[in-house]
């Protein structure tokens, strides 16, 4: 048997802290990487046995497993121009945090049989192979999805893939994911924006900030060009429950303005109820 | 020169992680603890030295510092009880969230020479003897104000107490520092629990949220009853933030819908800007 290629395209925190985890892994694949970005892929061939190319093509028809590690609009456009170079035995996987158009775009380049979107629940604001770790994926849950014609052993070569390095593989299908989405992850990163928009509007230094509003600001810093990407591809309901954040603020504020705290802790009761996993009981 | 001893009233997350802070130092202070909970007095009572009564009228008369870790309206309550009991030469401080109107009270007890109210700003959403810890206090910044006629004494005294379990005092005057409070601290509160309240009403279940949504959520679980205490004590600002949350979200919510991811991110690379510090700069 021979050893396996991984060709991780993306070598910022998410492709690096992948490097990172496979090189970790006894009896490990080859890892080849690719990034435009030359300080990257330097610290990348840092690693013992990794080899790093600038431009994607070189590397993408060596592997045996193919990971875009990149911000969306970039494996969007990638998976149609990669895909004739690819290995006829080559299994595709993938990172971004919306899996409908990815999916739809990888069917639509052909790779309907051996293409499984994943998005690991992990990350940072902080980006850059510098700002990488072998443990970003332990533990963390990943979303995997394909278009329903996923062949079997390209659902369980990628499954075992994203195990390898760490993560808790789930299944689901695109459609779920994404409305999932638009509720745990876009919501709180732009009331995260929101907040932050508030808070430099009534000129806060961020350092007077306790740790409760430091966590309410941390995604503030999130990267606005991954975010820009993923919000090209967002449909109207998140533009709803932004609607519905404000008037959740507004009625907190009417509240205060009639001095009725006690209507407010009523409020954060059933908040702390929902959160602690105690919604439907009767505390 | 006899032991110093320390009173603590209230034995939950705060005041029992001070006991545990105060039990470590070498040479500390005889601790004394009061709460009407008979299971945080029956923790505090596991560590050595330490004695705890159910009613704080019990203890307080033989500290020479006092410190009121219980809820603001309970310190209101116990301040002007409990003057006439203290020693001469006893100096008072405590913990509450909001200075004005704890300062304010204990002038009103005739100790304004003697009391100096301080604001540790860490915690956590978890409450009681059980979920504190002997470091809760370190690094934490510790706000300190009096109503301006502190004796040099008292203040010293009570600076040093606070250095003691770990914090780093910093003097602010009460109006200032619950100005601050207001943007700080209350705005992110109350926008924990408007986010929770809408993820709630989109049926999201929060073992589904990523480490952002996670963050986001973590104050959903905050105190009810501590926070309608400190909302009692809420001028008219905290609404009017809460407003500006909510034009904030709007505003976000109108982008989605025109399509404008770009401006979207253009507000997110400002939030970036601020949150990092760079908010002045070029970038």
């Amino acid at each position: 048997m021979t050893r396996a290629t991984v060709a991780v395209i993306g070598l910022g925190l998410m492709g690096g802290s992948l490097v990172r985890a496979l090189a970790r892994l006894p009896d490990g694949p080859r890892v080849l990487g690719a990034s435009p970005d030359a300080r990257d892929r330097a610290g990348a061939e840092r690693i013992d046995g990794v080899r790093a190319a600038a431009d994607a093509r070189e590397v993408v028809a060596e592997a045996d497993l193919v990971v875009y590690a990149a911000p969306l609009a970039l494996i969007l456009a990638m998976l149609p121009e990669h895909a004739p170079l690819l290995r006829s035995d080559a299994v595709v996987t993938d990172i971004a945090g919306l899996k409908r158009p990815v999916v739809e775009r990888a069917r639509r380049a052909g790779l309907s049989g051996r293409f499984v979107g994943a998005h690991p629940m992990t990350g940072g604001e902080a980006s850059g192979f510098e700002s990488s770790r072998d443990d970003l994926f332990r533990d963390a849950p990943v979303w995997l999805c394909g278009d329903g014609g996923v062949e079997r052993r390209a659902a369980l070569r990628i499954e075992r893939f994203w195990a390898d390095v760490g993560g808790r593989p789930r299944w689901t299908d695109p459609e779920s994911h994404d409305q999932l989405m638009e509720k745990v992850s876009q919501l709180p990163q732009l009331a995260a924006n929101a907040l932050a928009l508030v808070l430099e509007g009534a000129r806060v230094s961020p350092v007077d900030l306790g740790p409760g509003g430091h966590d309410m600001t941390r995604l503030a810093e999130s990267s606005p060009e991954m975010w820009r990407d993923l919000l090209t591809h967002t449909g109207p309901e998140v533009a709803e429950l932004l609607r519905e954040l404000g008037r959740r603020s507004e009625e907190l504020a009417a509240y205060l303005d009639a001095g009725d705290a006690d209507a407010v802790a009523e409020l954060m009761a059933r908040t702390r109820r929902w959160r602690t996993g105690r919604a439907g009981s009767a505390r």
